[in-house]
């Protein structure tokens, strides 16, 4: 059967839908294909590999998500402070959204598969480094020198990354909006002084 | 076969160290057995429920043990920051220790599970809380009234945890020291302030 183009896309969104809801390893190929609406062979057509390549690819689309996220949040808001509190209001938003089953689309399949699936393990390490370099960008317009907005961008990811986990405990977006609005407020102080 | 009770604590802890290497999907109740030297008989009687059941136990038990960390790095330390860089360190040697194969011990596994194992989800709640009440007491002795020193507890939670995500991706302890030591250099001038 000739695999057709359009399906690679709806293949990996489904992996990102499952895996951040679910895990990697709790997700069958036959559940990719059923969410996605692909074929079943046009996923062993542009994944041969299976399931880890459909792996990097998903880390990959996510990575690229919160990419293009943060960008936009970082073009429409007028200081670190402003973007955090914003980005913590669409992910308290998202997550509510989804009766809190999906946290951060590459948290699960990364503690699951890191560091022992090499090409899985570096899809993150650069899904990582685009959104610090995004965030010290934004903070070196804040005004902080470029050592000290890295350092700051490494943190700002982190508590983000982090309360996505404490709001699926709780049930609660508010510790996303908690976090975000601490940061936001030590980083104002800072960019003051 | 009688089960014997030493085996149950032996069980927990080759949960708790298969969960975070590779998460509660991937990690089958033979392989439980195997390292925790049990025999297979007693699993089946403290965990008549079966791996939910031990789930449970496992961040239960991990609950304990961070929270027994914080606790003594609390006494130990003058200040919330000097408690924060002390953890980095200890976590980051932890992580260089096991090839940065082992995260948190529970963050995988809730992630795989809640919110839809209710019990897990209470476990990993509970655990969340007793970590944030040790620090937001730590900071009240640094001089925050109780309201603050509550979202900072609940900010530098999630900012330790989702630096142990980075850290394995980047398979690195550094991650994990520069957000410690930003988030108690943050801390340290909004006390004095």
């Amino acid at each position: 059967m000739p695999a057709v183009p359009k399906h690679r896309q709806p293949i990996i969104n489904a992996a990102v839908t499952l895996f951040r809801r679910q895990g990697f390893a709790r997700t069958g190929l036959n559940d990719i294909v059923d969410v996605s609406g692909a074929p079943k062979g046009s996923l062993y057509h542009y994944f041969p590999e299976g399931k880890s390549s459909i792996a990097v690819a998903a880390v990959e689309e996510a990575g690229r998500r919160v990419t293009a996220t943060v960008a936009k949040l970082a073009e429409e808001c007028g200081s670190t402070g402003e973007l955090l509190r914003a980005h913590a209001r669409l992910l308290a938003g998202w997550m509510r959204g989804s009766g809190f089953r999906n946290g951060c689309p590459i948290t699960t399949v990364l503690l699951e598969l890191a560091p022992r699936e090499r090409a899985v393990t570096d899809a993150g390490r650069k899904a990582y480094a685009a959104r610090i370099a995004l965030l010290r960008d934004r903070l070196m317009a804040d005004g902080f020198a470029r050592p000290r907005a890295e350092t700051l961008a490494v943190l700002c990811t982190s508590a983000l990354q982090g309360a996505l986990i404490q709001a699926r405990v709780e049930r609660s977006g508010r510790p996303i909006e908690i976090t975000a609005a601490e940061l936001a407020r030590l980083i104002e102080v800072e960019a003051e002084r």
